[in-house]
């Protein structure tokens, strides 16, 4: 048993989950009455927690319980299991501000470092297993644009006062544990010689060693990784991936909101449509005679310009409604010439826009030649295939993060690829 | 009596303060056993606080006490006291990290919101008064920037595990009333009408109009908002004009950081240069018969190259020290590389300048048609010439906002007035 500071921690296993759900009447209440035929099933396949399905005759809930280290590395690498009390704490407020995409906390216990939550069930399944699967989920940019335009403005000065939006970015910064991961795995790992980076090897060596040798590169690699570490734009979700998202044709669920804090909006939205871009690069490694994949790409690349697009839309349109609300960034006083409106619009979405092609083409760069890889790769058995495919999709990357600012509509950098 | 949730504060006054210093041996024993005999006087000239010198005949002490109003409007414009908390941390910070140019603190009593630090002693004068008398400070510049270089970069992430900073992010988050009068009285209120704002009237009411309707100049003044607001860079004094510094030909003290939280660096080093601009600026209205000022507004023009330069010299070279230290921005591994190491500093103090000379230009504005205004235009008392010297430091800090990203050296903007 492993302990943390905190009296009362244990890990759980089926027999004791069982014990905690019965001794709990927040989650007995969900499963009925039937509790001594309760089906658990672990199905943490992430990095860093157990997840178990708890399923009863009437009723079921999903247990997420961090361990005070990274799963998927072992005890030798510590990780604070507050990061379930952040977790928990941004997903209620997620789920408040954007409900029908994210699951309902039904109960949270700080010591046990336990979230009980809706069962986001069956037939969702990740979005980054359809995408491989080459699925097509129409409603998927539009509910995520909705998503993130809702999370990432609710929660910026844009809507906040400075009163509010401080103390939220304080009670976050306790989150540091988890920042610090993603800083050294996305923005300094990758570029470094690092035991934990691994890439698809001989075939991409010489590329690994060319981004680690990038000096342009690495010179904005830094920018971003400041931005990261000092904006607090806005409580982003802070781990958006592909495989934080769970998808039927008419419902999409974002979870996993563990990494949250007061970071740059940017990074979400790079995050996902990054994501989306691998999904995009892997689809020649996934063709066969029957299915060459090339509809499937061209709605990729559709669902990542809707993505942008749909957002743009989706917040500025928040920004207008709110414009003479509670927000202090930009007093409506000051701001109300209709022409100067619209330029602060124009000037704020083309800075986002840019800080989320840079964050997408480092969450690229970080799952090819960094630790934690992606199954849109990972499933391409043929290591030459899956080379090129992520020769190809590195390519990319380094050119966005590069020339980023020379991009005004996210078409411009579709019709780059 | 006012009080403000804290069981036991109470205003003093000279009577009361005397049995306060009898009270508290940490004083009392810097001061002798002469307690009945304490030369008390008030000299709070600033905004917010009332602030005592205490001499007795062995030892002298300051004692400043903040009260739950901002002092210059009265009660009618409340302000946490709390600002005294964050004041005495920064100071102690502050004096740790730059011991030379900032007061010891002897005692600290949150309750009554009330520091009692070193007396700055005479002969030292804040130096915007010697700045209007055209007094020059040989050493000036070389000891603010040494102050700056120290305070800022042993704050910031160059210095810094990401585990300290964002700690210390969280514990400056709560000095949020004084930011939020910041954001008011530089980045909203003099680009809006506001019952605060005032100028040379009726010599300025066109210039004081042309800002509220200069839109180039409102989206600028956004975008370093935005920064103050969201960039937690550094712990900066957040004050630091020149009336927050005493000086004499060879000592110079920063005193009163009770703006102090984890901001912008260029909007420190900005208010000090955008002072001494003000202070340029306002030369010709005290120039007489005898002392035309020319050789004067030479000075000042050195000082503040030399500031920055100063600066950028010891803030870059505590970086080549440190590059391998604890901070986490840029980690030695990845930006080792002779070349690219150039490269990086170049770009980051680039930023940092254009940061500067933003904030500058926001400091410069407000104080001609903002609430408070500066000695140096102040004390000029034909009204003509005061608006004819406010009106080309407004067209100058107008013109540097807008078209800062040009500037590549301090002489460039040296050579634009």
């Amino acid at each position: 048993m492993t302990t943390e500071g905190r009296e009362g921690f244990r890990i759980l296993d089926e027999k004791s989950l069982t014990e905690y759900i019965k001794a709990t009447p927040s989650l007995s209440s969900k499963l009925g009455t039937e509790l001594d035929n309760l089906k658990i099933k672990e199905v943490g396949d992430g990095n860093l927690n157990f997840v178990y399905i708890v399923i009863s005759p009437s009723g079921s809930i999903v247990i997420k319980q961090a361990v005070p280290y990274v799963r998927l590395i072992g005890e030798s690498w510590p990780m604070s299991k507050e990061r379930s009390y952040f977790e928990a704490t941004a997903l209620k407020r997620q789920h408040g501000l954007s409900p029908k995409h994210v699951p309902e906390v039904y109960h949270f216990d700080r010591t046990m470092s336990l979230i009980a939550m809706r069962y986001v069930e069956p037939p969702h399944i990740i979005v980054r297993k359809g995408l491989v699967s080459g699925v097509k989920y129409p409603l998927l940019a539009e509910h995520m644009s909705e998503f993130m335009a809702n999370t990432l403005f609710y929660t910026s000065l844009l809507y906040l006062t400075t009163t509010q939006h401080k103390s939220a970015v304080a009670e976050f910064c306790a989150n540091v544990e988890i920042c610090r991961l993603t800083e050294q795995v996305v923005f300094s790992d990758p570029y470094k010689i690092s035991e934990y980076n691994r890439w698809t090897s001989p075939y991409l060596d010489a590329d690994a060693e060319a981004v680690r040798n990038d000096k342009v590169l690495k010179l904005e690699v830094a920018e971003l990784k400041s931005k990261f570490c000092e904006q607090t734009q806005a409580l982003i979700h802070g781990d958006l991936h592909t495989s934080s998202v769970m998808v039927t044709q008419d419902s999409t669920q974002v979870i996993d909101p563990e990494f949250a804090f007061y970071g740059p909006m940017g990074f979400d939205i790079g995050a996902f449509i990054g994501n989306l871009f691998l999904a995009y690069f892997s689809q020649d490694g996934h063709a066969d005679q029957e299915n060459n994949r090339k509809t499937y790409k061209e709605w990729i690349m559709n669902t990542i310009a809707d993505t942008w697009n749909l957002f743009h839309k989706k917040f500025t349109s928040l920004w207008d409604t709110h414009k003479d609300g509670p927000g202090e960034a930009y007093l409506h006083e000051v701001y109300e010439d209709m022409e100067l409106w619209e330029l602060v619009k124009q000037k704020y979405m083309i800075g986002l826009f840019h800080d989320s092609l840079g964050f997408a083409a480092a969450k690229m760069i970080r799952r090819i030649v960094g630790v934690a890889h992606v199954e849109d790769f990972e499933s391409i058995v043929d290591p030459v295939k899956r080379a090129d495919c992520e020769r190809r999709a590195l390519d990319f990357a380094k050119m966005v993060m590069k020339t980023r600012r020379n991009f005004i509509t996210i078409t411009d950098v579709i019709s780059a690829v």
